[in-house]
């Protein structure tokens, strides 16, 4: 070990009164399963801590009803009741020998408080963020003293549950930061010099150090630079200046830039480590502890932020969520084994879906107590069966590496002759994508290491070669191909297209297509980032592109991935012009008619091509073959004939992944076994039948 | 009783194996409660029940985890473990002698499985509607086969539940409704002609029909009309005929119009009974009973829909929730105590909050359980107490009353010579929220019943006067004033504007302040009602109006009231020009300069004035100015002073009312009354410590 170029990430550190055994810090991130999954929850924190992480967070815990974000799934400590929920957390940490942190959290200026009714706190009377028609009261006097009170209870309620560290939220939406924050206007102690500002976070440390006896390490997850220039708080201004100021009274710092989206940038906008210019100069003004993000996958950027003294701690959430076990892989050695971030984001939306967490690369994600999907783990091989896996995309390549992990003998055909189907298309052939790559090389690496897999290029089966080919379990993952004929959300039926335009799918631009000179309409009723890619490349070929779109918003979607108002500014910066509420009727002359989603006024466009971004169809003639052969022919070898990825139903890249690594783990298994666990309301007084 | 004129509505109706002992129906609505909030769901329906609704329907309760809605707050039948959830509201309504309805649903098109990630499946693949990045996929005849079964499972649970009527839900976003519209262009038995089409509803309701051994009513909720021409099912064409076809098959025909915003429209776009032209003729094709809604909360209409034999059963969901005890005042012929919808939608925005229903005009709706609320009975006083509340507007008119139902004595004290505050001012100045005078309206009538409550109208009170006046107890009601500065979500500075233009708030515009000749801007930061009605004024007297909006659509909260679609079209035909995602940076020489909300890109516009619609400031220097006294002069007789509505933090009508609701509810209660219970999830193998 302590030869490896990485033992410094894994010596000890003190913090206050906890010692945490490795650098590994999971931050507090959102997760959609919280209290109202807490099972799911703490089950999720415990595989973080079994693979190596020697700090785990929760998420935002609120502590206060006057706090309440609901319908957000999130952890509250408003009452003794709440305290077995994260003691389950705080367990499953515990048994693995990492520390447990809770992310305190009181809410401002964001909340509705849509259950509990309470009237919203803040410094500064203003409405609620989002557009619920409430405003925020600014606190007098006898709020802030309230404050104190109620989170002096949580503290103690969270020392109670057994938390080894307290996190001050001072992040974007919470009230210590909208204090700290120029937006802060007040006239009074806690307002106007920056000593004011920061009065009370300095407080809200000293209430969690007082109630918890010095028990808790205190931390303070604090944003360092709004991102927004003079309007809000500037690292190189005031920033660096207020840590300076509380320097030495938190036992930890945990730095977060600007608002969530500028925090969690996606590798569409952002690559690896991309916030260390706004780290530097921290470790000047306070001795103690430094923990930052920069969605950190390699080893080498890790060891490296310790070693240039920029971080002490290295911070993750994405990391940590695609690989669970990244900090056990790099302690053994095994790089490659690391299944890194690729940095879509999908599991940000699955907070926005307040609904359990998933991930692109890691398909167990959400699913550890709801199904008992481990991310290393995988039952062993029920019998000798042979499986034929037809396509190597991200369903097909997942199913036989889990297949293979199994240890069945499985064989894996690929119609092309590269791997990765559509991840490789999309990754090699649009813009800002090509991190996503990654799907495909983590799987490849780890198929390599399988004996029991053959993978066989350039083999374009038919029904009778599958026949041919003998294996009793045949899984069809042969994808998807875009629609061109506008049928999507908005059309139903396909959309009257006369021949004076060149109609082209995403497929044909990933396909080189030679498009028509002139300009090119891309209909977006997709709302991912297809729509946005496309128009970006066409743009950077010198088209003149416009996007339009049904929606509200161009690629309305990536607002649940943080990427929307950077795909925007990206399009306006690419030139290309964008229109939204506008459905696309019918194209005629070389005009394109576009409809007001809800007036209906129209609206002409001349046009010389379109790119119907819309909807795709299932590949599966192969699949409902295959089930017609299997019924005339009952004497047939072939037993059973599945389908994953786009083939089962086109979607995102994650639902590829999930349905691939389903059907391996379902496979031979008992059907008990393969049933979701649900959590569930209690009811009061249940008579006891 | 036999001699009402409402006596037909108290009559008996036999529906298929169970009877009904009267002709109020209350139709499946969203509650944000449902399995979520099981004991507070039950708690509200089985109000519904002692307020005389004969028969009482959950809301959509899905057959199976494939048709999984979270995160939106409904039920479930998906497993025995949702059976005592429901037969715990079942309970609750046959304790009252009323019928337990389920609407059993499965959708399509519309649920993406967030949670348990099952393929969406429907008609014909599709997206999704929203834009989760999941495809349906198109259902094989073994999907249908086990769709049967699924269908039937659940059928069996409800029966166990103890439920009298299953409701087989044929709307919008269901399955059987999505196989019955000419949308499906399925080539099996299942597409094609009219009776192919309602194959599968046919199916559905046989299998509930044999699941439930006869002994449930089996009703259809159908969508007759979808509103939207040939290209969706249209009454007059194939819905009356589609009823024909399956006429004797169910016991009850429940129906609806269009989507839910059509089938609920608000009463700024419709007024009571506006769906009685769909419903004409279909008792002409079916002996079964039929029910309809159309928001009835007259008697009269309510008779005449019997009368005349359009409807055998009156439905409703929002005068059910507006007044819960409804049916028990008109038989109790205390018609002018029926506490009227307003139309205002704020309901409906409860479901897609995900947190309990609330409502205009019943501040106990969603608090049954929680705070143990109930919308006819309170606590009776206390103390001999006497109160002062100032000012007559929604919070303060509420107070008064439930002060005074309570039996306190009372002093409401209004500065201006009318009472009703806001709700007066914008239902009589503005175009289209007449119907919210009900607010203040069933309020003075409850009043004026109450000996103990003296109003003083002109009476504007300064401190010395309240002082004087002797009340131990003030409640300060002063409501709040529209800022002119522009503060709000986008701006929390105030915007530079220069002496070019005249610049008005909503209270201007009210006051009837004149708006000088030239194009008028009016920024809407406020994003719920005002910007649009205001737009709406000005264009309607004859301004050249542009409304811009930081936000993606125009009235961006009004998609939580199912009114945006409407909103829009109605300006856009009013002649107002629409400008999305538009901040407003300054004012200079005549010109508004507005930043694109992502880009930042400018656009100048020429403007003679503005109305900034941004947000409010409380009117609370009365309520601090007797609190400084109070401190000031320990020897003065007032006790407490209190604040609600607009005064305490400016917000909607609804909080206005709840907040004035409250005040009275925990006046000299035992605090631990005051405290909101929780409903909780369990967690797994709790170990009793």
């Amino acid at each position: 070990m302590d030869s490896s170029p990485f033992a410094s990430l894994f010596e000890p550190l003190q913090i206050g009164p906890v010692t945490t055994r490795n650098r590994f810090y999971q931050t507090p991130h959102c997760n959609g399963m919280g209290n109202l999954r807490p099972d799911a929850h703490a089950r999720m924190r415990g595989i973080k801590a079994e693979g190596g992480w020697g700090i785990v967070n929760t998420e935002n815990c609120s502590v206060h009803p006057s706090s309440d974000l609901m319908p957000e799934v999130l952890q509250t400590l408003w009452d003794d009741g709440d305290i077995p929920v994260l003691a389950r957390m705080v367990e499953a940490v515990h048994e693995h020998n990492s520390l447990a942190g809770v992310q305190l959290a009181y809410s401002t200026y964001y909340n509705g408080n849509r259950l509990t009714r309470e009237i919203p706190l803040g410094p500064m009377s203003r409405p609620v963020s989002g557009y619920h028609p409430v405003q925020v009261r600014a606190m007098d006097k006898q709020d802030i003293r309230n404050l104190h009170d109620w989170w002096a209870a949580a503290s103690r309620r969270a020392l109670q549950a057994g938390f080894d560290i307290i996190n001050v939220d001072s992040n974007f939406s919470t009230i210590a930061f909208q204090f700290l924050s120029p937006r802060n206007q007040r006239s009074d102690e806690y307002g106007g010099s920056l000593v004011n500002r920061t009065r009370l976070l300095k407080e809200l440390i000293e209430v969690s150090r007082d109630a918890t006896q010095g028990k808790c390490a205190i931390s303070v997850r604090l944003i360092i630079d709004e991102l927004c220039g003079p309007m809000g708080l500037q690292a190189k201004d005031e920033g660096i200046e207020a840590i300076g100021l509380l320097a030495e009274l938190p036992d930890l710092w945990d730095l977060v830039v600007g608002t969530w989206a500028d925090d969690s940038p996606s590798s569409r906008f952002a690559s690896e480590n991309d916030h260390e210019r706004f780290m530097l100069g921290i470790k000047s003004v306070t001795t103690k502890p430094v923990v930052g993000v920069g969605r950190f996958t390699s080893p080498d950027t890790m060891a490296s932020m310790l070693r240039r003294g920029v971080l002490d701690l290295i911070g993750a959430a994405r990391p940590s969520i695609a690989d669970p076990f990244l900090p056990n892989k790099i302690k053994e050695g095994r790089y490659e084994d690391i299944r890194e971030c690729i940095g879509c984001n999908i599991c940000v939306s699955s907070h926005f879906a307040m609904t359990n967490l998933r991930c692109t690369q890691n398909p167990t994600m959400g699913e550890e107590w709801r199904r008992g999907w481990h991310p290393e783990y995988i039952a062993p091989k029920q019998s000798e069966s042979e499986i034929l896996v037809v396509g190597a995309g991200p369903a097909g390549l997942e199913c036989a590496r889990a297949l293979g992990q199994r240890g069945y003998q499985v064989t894996l055909a690929e119609r092309t002759t590269q791997l990765g189907g559509r991840v490789t298309r999309e990754g090699e052939q649009l813009p800002g994508l090509r991190e996503w790559l990654r799907v495909r090389d983590w799987r490849i690496t780890q198929l390599n290491k399988l004996p029991n897999v053959e993978i066989y290029m350039d083999s374009d089966l038919s029904i009778p070669d599958i026949v041919e080919f003998g294996a009793a379990h045949i899984v069809m993952a042969t994808g998807s191909k875009w629609r061109a004929d506008g049928v999507g959300r908005a059309n139903d039926r396909p959309i009257p297209v006369d021949s004076s335009v060149q109609v082209l799918s995403p497929d044909d631009i990933m396909d080189g297509v030679p498009v028509k000179k002139g300009p090119v309409l891309v209909y977006d009723d997709d709302h991912y980032y297809m729509g946005s890619v496309i128009a970006e490349k066409l743009a950077r070929q010198g088209f003149e592109v416009v996007i339009a779109t049904p929606a509200a918003e161009i690629s309305a979607f990536t607002a649940n991935t943080l990427e929307l108002a950077r795909v925007v500014k990206h399009l306006d910066e690419c030139g290309v012009a964008l229109r939204t509420h506008s459905i696309l009727a019918r194209i005629e002359g070389g005009e394109a008619q576009l409809l007001h989603t809800y007036t209906g006024r129209a609206q002409q466009l001349t046009i010389a091509s379109v790119v119907m971004v819309t909807s795709r169809i299932a590949n599966d003639s192969l699949f409902y073959g295959l089930q017609n052969f299997m019924e005339q022919d009952a004497g047939s070898k072939i037993l059973t004939v599945g389908r994953v990825g786009d083939c089962l139903a086109p979607a995102a890249i994650f639902q590829a992944v999930y349905t691939g690594h389903k059907y391996a783990r379902d496979f031979e298994a008992a059907p008990e076994t393969t049933v979701a666990k649900r959590e569930r309301v209690g009811l009061e007084n249940v008579r006891l039948v």
